[in-house]
């Protein structure tokens, strides 16, 4: 059995994903990098930078858990790129020539155009439909592997409300954003069906695991 | 210098401190006791209610920093009682002839009533100012103790908005209440001018304290 995950998805202490504001310069809006700081601390992160160094504690044991069986992502129109990035032909996501995925990638859009093959294994699918078909698509691309569902907070959301999603590990950072979009919303009761987990880190932030019951 | 204090405050993961529906019947509406049941756990608690047992360890350590030092609190109308309740002369609150304060207790209410002295060194007052008079009252009253701010969330949001809070702690559980009342709203970057600190408790729960700067 393969299973939804969504990985290393950080929220603030009032729950917002991503700030107000979003744009090529600014993609986290007034947020900026505030949400993942505590990821580009870790050494996880400075390998995939190339760079020595990083925590190898907590934070990096949680953040590595992103890439390992994983066959496919699903991402949000928001994650590929600023608002109006479908009126940009040239526009290939914001992760230069080998973005850090390295599985088909299916993006979620009202204006899907033909797929776009970048290097390092990723490649750019452009789907018009709901969670449960992009789902399906994605299960089938995956090779046998899990499907993660990368964000942002909307994405997350509906596959959250759908039932769809086997194991969400969300990050609290301890600041209040005040304004942007939220994840939680819409999500009574969500922890019914999960089993529950938390664990702070001496940076501060707070991991939150959603594991379905009977996995 | 004393200091102005607030204890035990408890938040669903996605940030309500009350749930939907509050009446007589239901003090916390549709949230019922979830919010509060990690501290229902506690020896603390035990303790209050005459009943042996009870955790002793981190959440029970957080929870009886609520008495010492505090000689007088602050709450709203929403949680001296339900709604209407200052029709009803015979109200003295939720907590029977002997209430958990011990204190002078100032509520904030736009019906000011007669002062009520209760069992216990507890008295309720009735004050119809805003936040900062309050305060001043409170801390006449508190004989150089500190002060609490003993909530519901919208009396905390306003002491917090205004800059009056020395000492915050707050407990995310770990649940999706999915609609009541909001802590967080309007409180942007809140964390500055604080140290913030996070602990996961085995409950599932996490302790999260804010505390002024310098302090």
């Amino acid at each position: 059995m393969t299973l939804t995950r969504v990985h290393n998805f950080s929220v603030s202490l009032d729950g917002f994903a991503t700030g107000e504001g979003q744009s090529r310069e600014a993609p986290f809006g007034h947020a900026g990098q505030r949400l993942h700081e505590w990821m580009f601390a870790t050494r996880f992160w400075h390998d995939m930078a190339g760079r020595p160094g990083g925590t190898a504690g907590l934070d990096d044991a949680f953040a590595r858990q992103f890439a390992p069986g994983i066959g496919a992502e699903i991402m949000g129109a928001g994650k590929f790129g600023p608002p109006g990035w479908h009126q940009d032909p040239a526009w290939k996501g914001w992760w230069g020539p080998n973005p850090p995925f390295h599985t088909p990638v299916f993006v979620l859009t009202r204006h899907p155009r033909p797929s776009t093959e970048m290097e390092g294994g990723t490649t750019f699918h452009f789907l018009g439909t709901g969670p449960a078909e992009a789902l399906r698509t994605a299960r089938e691309a995956a090779g046998g592997q899990d499907v993660r569902i990368g964000g942002g907070p909307t994405v997350v959301r509906d596959f959250l409300a759908a039932g769809l999603v086997d194991h969400l590990h969300v990050v609290v950072v301890p600041i209040l954003l005040g304004r942007g979009v939220r994840l939680w919303d819409g999500l009574e009761d969500l922890q019914q069906g999960y089993e529950v987990e938390t664990a702070s880190s001496p940076s501060g932030v707070t991991h939150v695991t959603f594991t379905r019951t009977g996995l």
